[in-house]
């Protein structure tokens, strides 16, 4: 079975997220003061062939601990849907 | 009320990702060659206040038209959610 998944990587809460905080700073000059506490992370798509859900699942999370995500300052989440 | 949208800002299909053909690349290095087609882009969350979801809606539009998304090599989708 072939899988698609979306994966996205944050900064984790406790990390100041520096890229975020310029783009808050831009947004009151864009005219949009209400908007607060932009984050920014990663959002990652891609296909995976495996037999079950539960194996493509254990290799997204390989694939995310062992490149996608820096374990020390991001987390990560992913949802997997067949294609 | 308060709003948290979750922003997912990708390159264009048409468009080559090299970033995401780089990391393709190295899944198989990873021992993980099942892994195929993957595409990066960028995962933003923001706070938004605004009296109702539609007026929410159209400011995230607006901040992600604007300053989020590079409409030329870039689509954006985003979901909102009351906090």
């Amino acid at each position: 079975m072939k899988f698609l998944a979306a994966i996205n990587v944050m900064p984790l809460k406790e990390i100041l997220d520096p890229q975020g905080k310029a783009v808050t700073g831009s947004m009151k000059n864009l005219g949009l003061p209400e908007i607060q506490n932009v984050r920014i992370g990663r959002h990652i798509t891609l296909e995976i062939e495996a037999e079950t859900e539960t194996l493509a699942c254990k290799k997204v999370e390989l694939a995310c601990k062992n490149l996608l995500a820096n374990m020390i300052m991001e987390n990560f989440t992913f949802q997997l849907k067949i294609i």
